[in-house]
């Protein structure tokens, strides 16, 4: 039987990977990572320099998808079958694989997928990461949450009145999958009266990180790795009625 | 001038520790940590056996609250003052000063209140950490997010009718803060329609650590490191219309 783990890599700073990860990664000889075609994949660049030379390396590279739209059955077609057809080949490793998965698995991550097909047919063991939205509030330099501020977590690939119902509800925010919906996002943060607090993060503790207001950013130019961050302010023990 | 590192820990497993705050801790010549007087602490717990023989320990305890009611301004001035005390008292420390934070410092931590007393006198460092919340979805084996999911984060100290609203609104839910409070957050579940659906983690990833559906746990009888989760089912690449 295969033996699978996976291994969250938290943000992007490979001193940020959890002592557990770091030890399974730097033993491992065979590694497997998603990666967009074409593209070398930011998991496997966290892990730049730790994996042994003879390691074997496994791309799962994503369908490619520019013909079909997002949301589309053909779309989830594609990749119903994308994610079965690896199920069924790490299940018929033999060995350990290590599958590297950045952030935190288990937090909208794509070895979930590989996780529901997998965790009956082979002993599978997952390890938690830092997620990136932590890396992104620890960039701003400022705590995200404090008493009993309630914080959403909202993906931009909401329908603009969904996203704007929440942000006017919570106290603070993480928008994740900006990208392309950026225009959408700052719109909805607009409309709900966020928008002079919202930072936006792009590549938080990655090479390259960058942090800004989110109303002096051009909204068209937003890489995949970025979050959009309004911070809480809770109830604090420091003024004295 | 003062260097003060607060370092991360995790959720409760030290296997979980980030490189970067396992380095900073072992290192460590002087350390401090909040506990409640008379207990041991559960970040000091935490770091068991990777301190330094000779590392000197500072036990930041809480002031004695019994009498004063969580919301009294009697209770928030004799906070204030314990972290305004212990501010001054880092800020005039030679060398380096680890605080050790469970969690992730600048995700509803305590150091926090000492980070905003600080960050302009003292060169201050914090180091990310998996979150409690993320080791407790870990421990139920489920991830805890797909697709475009909603995720609201909730303290149990919130009035149980806000809680009531945000718990209609989000697809996946994260309660903290439970203990006492645990009463007030199940009706609020039930009240919402998500009882069943439900779990409660005490001590994620600690020893002790387990896992119940919440309408089987006896609600008088909750830790204070417990978290009620609702796992999020999302759009998921599997079912093809
Ligand atoms: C499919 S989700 C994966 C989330 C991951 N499992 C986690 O725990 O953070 C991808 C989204 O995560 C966000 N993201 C992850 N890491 C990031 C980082 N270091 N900086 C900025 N955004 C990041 C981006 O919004 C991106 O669109
Ligand atoms: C003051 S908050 C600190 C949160 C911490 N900074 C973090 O990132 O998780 C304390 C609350 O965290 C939750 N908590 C933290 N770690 C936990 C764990 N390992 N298991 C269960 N609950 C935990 C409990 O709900 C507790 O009441």
């Amino acid at each position: 039987m295969a033996r699978i783990i996976c291994a969250g890599l938290g943000p992007g700073d490979p001193d940020l990977i959890s002592v557990r990860s770091d030890r399974v990664i730097r033993a491992a000889t065979q590694v497997a990572y998603f990666r967009k075609a074409g593209r070398r994949g930011q998991a496997r660049a966290i892990v730049e320099g730790m994996l042994r030379p003879e390691a074997v390396e496994l791309a799962m590279e994503y369908p490619v998808t520019t013909e079909l739209p997002f949301d589309s059955p053909a779309y989830n077609g594609a990749l119903a079958a994308f994610y079965d057809g690896w199920a069924d080949r790490l299940a018929a490793m033999e060995g350990e694989v290590v599958v590297l998965c950045e952030g935190d698995p288990f937090f909208y991550g794509s070895f979930m997928h590989l996780y529901t097909r997998l965790r009956d047919r082979v002993d599978l063991q997952v390890i938690p990461g830092i997620t990136g939205m932590a890396g992104c509030w620890h960039a701003t330099g400022t705590p995200i949450t404090w008493g009993d501020d309630v914080l959403s977590v909202l993906m931009g690939t909401l329908p603009e009145a969904d996203l704007v119902a929440h942000m006017r509800k919570a106290d603070a925010l993480a928008v994740m999958k900006t990208g392309r919906n950026l225009p959408k996002v700052r719109r909805a943060l607009e409309s709900a009266g966020r928008l002079g607090d919202a930072w936006l993060i792009e590549r938080g503790t990655m090479p390259g990180e960058r942090v800004a207001r989110l109303a002096e950013v051009d909204a068209a130019d937003c890489p995949y790795f970025a979050i959009v961050l309004v911070h809480g302010h809770g109830r604090r023990p420091e003024v004295v009625e």
